[in-house]
């Protein structure tokens, strides 16, 4: 594999950069452009070395390069970082004179993909790489972290292996084929494992639902009639909590939403300008509009005017999977608060004068019973997959309750075993590696 | 001193970030934080650390971490980097947890200024720095490094070591002022040493003209009548060489205007939105607007359409230090160039076609007789102390002439000295000192 280099550290201008070179002849490559006490090439692992970037008496910059021998390094193979100045030009200089030098550029996510070819990380880990870079929250980092930490890929392998000495076992049955009544795979225990496994992939796709939502944000739509306050209480949470852009390069978010984060977790607001257009629009695209955006949440905050108290003009669908909070707004402005039901997602505020506690509090608690330390999936990649094991699974389960013969069994084994085996990396394409580490920045 | 931290890269999402922490409780504050298989406390200098960021049992990152042992550190106390996953979530927490374990954010620069006060670096060294991150061309990069590695103050240094002897002597003269004859310092040599100093200093500030162009950008102005096609003539250069940003933060430019770099300079194009708009104001205003321009620039391009060469309705003051370039645009629409004069600074170009290229190496050749690696200075703060240094000795020149006595030679002897011994730091003030770090960005 050729030598490789990247600028890892964010774009632009700061006190230090670093350049990150991995490869076969990345300690050569940079020891023939450093001049410092000590050769490179005779360097010690995790060691940092100060010296200069030289060539042909020009000299670059000052710089401090760390030496990571092959297997232990981050893509496992030798790996040099260069902390160089932060100027914008030197760092494409560096780069520059790297190339010139013989290594070539990175492409996004091509040392973590490395990583993964050098057996240093699965693909799950090396997919949390990129979600543990991407996260604006405590719960996304964390969800992440438990990834690399090898979670997910524990939990799938625990099934697979399981899964895979069945499969064997069915399989020396077909080596068989002449003894009809022989089974080396007892079909009550089949049973009882696929029965189990099923139990665990609902389980864990069922959990993509959090997943999901707390690493891209949680859905919320604020509704309301006209003139209950909604933008009034949009200024508010922004103003309340520190506001997140989401379009950062590298990460998987390609549109501009206002985001919040409220304890630890973060909250994306539905189609924000939309809503705020609504007042101006015709009744029935109002409604249209409110419809969608109720669709598209997980929360739906609907706000009402307490010294007008109107509800909205149209019945809308509340489905379990909602959270549908009533925020009597406007509380300032009335004494009594008695006739709105006091349950615990009705709450009365005050938007205009920031007085939006409870409606915190709400927000706050929200997923609060799931532990983001124990395994979650977050990644549709993750939840397709399982999604199609589970259903070779079904598919198992009835062949078996017609009495089909070994090899359809086999067939079906074989389907969710592949399921499964895609998403830790053990199977997969070309294609599913490049569209994964496309998704990458580079450096990374 | 406090122990300080600040995140050193740039701001923004990457694969990795480098935070900082330094001063006498860098390590043990990291320390409490860090989870690996060694101790930071017994860990060694200048090796590298993997672990995880750990408190309470909550795990923010995973980490490399490397120690830098005083005095051997960029600030000469000890210091500690944590390269941790370039998230922003994670690179504010992994602050708000060192600053809650007992460091402080650092100041602007306040990392160099330590070095400053630590004396690992003099004060145009320090500063050096600052200009090295904010630096966008090579020409501009070498100045700052060459000040980096100490020409200015080496310099500076040599011609006061000078003056401080024979002030000495002259203050020896002081203390026998009883015997009206004695001279301890020979007014010849001194006569002769104020002489060459003077020269160099006329040296040095004469070569601000060249070092603060190379810094900020060599000012062009692009002039001409209407439609001799200035505009185009922009966008050619704008097209050809890569356009760079220079509203960086934590650089000493406030102002958005358009860069280019070509060969290895940075030049900034003069009030371009202004010449744009010329073209559409009435006479008098273009030709306000335009003598502006030439006045602020270095080098002058008159665009001259070749199919209908009409000069400016004006006489342009051509002052000596400025280059005047006649760029005869539209060459492809005529066929005889024979009427225009061939010198240096004529050129045929066509900037609708592109074919700049006898612009571009004028251009490329703009101070390229001055030897970037030698002592240039660029900075208004010397340039200004200088001046001061200089102004002192013609005073002292003109009172050794007038054979005034001893104490009055002191006091310009000093009053040079000083200014002299402002630039390096070692005469200074709080004020100018957190006036030259302010313009720092945090984290160096």
């Amino acid at each position: 594999m050729s030598t490789i280099c990247a600028i890892s550290t964010p774009y632009g201008v700061g006190g230090i950069a670093v350049v990150r070179v991995t490869g076969a002849e990345a300690i050569s490559i940079v020891d023939s452009l450093f001049q410092g006490k000590q050769k490179l090439t005779e360097g010690q692992a995790r060691r940092a070395y100060y010296g200069h970037i030289v060539r042909n008496g020009e000299v670059l910059d000052e710089v401090m390069v760390t030496l990571f021998l092959a297997p232990h390094s981050y893509t496992g193979e030798d790996m040099v970082e260069i902390a160089c100045h932060g100027s914008v030009y030197i760092q494409r200089e560096l780069l520059q004179w790297l190339i010139q030098a013989g290594a070539t550029l990175a492409k996004a996510g091509e040392f973590t993909q490395r990583a993964f070819l050098n057996g240093k990380l699965d693909l799950t880990q090396a997919e949390s790489v990129a979600d543990i870079i991407a996260s604006q929250s405590k719960a996304e980092k964390d969800i992440a972290l438990a990834q690399l930490k090898g979670g997910v890929s524990q939990k799938l392998q625990q099934l697979r292996d399981q899964l895979l000495q069945f499969t064997s076992l069915i399989e020396l049955e077909l080596d068989f084929a002449d003894h009809e009544d022989l089974e080396f795979a007892d079909r009550n225990e089949l049973q009882q494992l696929v029965q189990t496994i099923q139990t665990e992939l609902e389980t864990l796709i069922e959990s993509f639902q959090v997943g999901n939502a707390i690493k891209n944000g949680i859905p919320v739509a604020i509704i309301g009639a006209v003139n209950a306050g909604k933008s009034t209480l949009l200024n508010a949470l922004l103003g309340e909590q520190r506001a997140l852009v989401s379009n950062i390069p590298g990460t998987t978010r390609d549109t501009i939403e206002e985001c919040i984060t409220i304890g630890d977790k973060l909250f994306r607001l539905i189609d924000t300008a939309g809503l705020r257009a609504t007042e101006d629009q015709v009744e029935q695209m109002g409604i249209e509009r409110t419809k969608e955006s109720i669709q598209k949440a997980k929360i739906v905050i609907e706000v009402i005017d307490s010294t007008n108290p109107q509800r909205l003009s149209f019945t809308p669908e509340k489905t379990a999977d909602k959270i549908w909070i009533y925020a009597y707004n406007k509380a300032d402005l009335i004494t009594q608060n008695t006739e709105n039901q006091q349950d615990n997602f009705t709450v009365q505020i005050s938007a205009k004068n920031n007085q939006i506690a409870p409606l915190l509090a709400i927000l706050q608690n929200v997923f609060s019973d799931y532990d983001t330390s124990s395994v979650l999936i977050s990644n549709t990649r993750h939840f397709e997959a399982l999604s199609k094991a589970l259903q070779a699974l079904k598919q198992l389960q009835q062949n078996m309750a017609n009495h089909l013969p070994e090899d359809l069994l086999a067939v079906d084994l074989h389907d969710c075993l592949d399921a499964l085996g895609e998403i830790t990396g053990e199977i997969t394409s070309q294609e599913v590696l490049n569209n994964i580490f496309a998704k990458f920045c580079i450096g990374k």
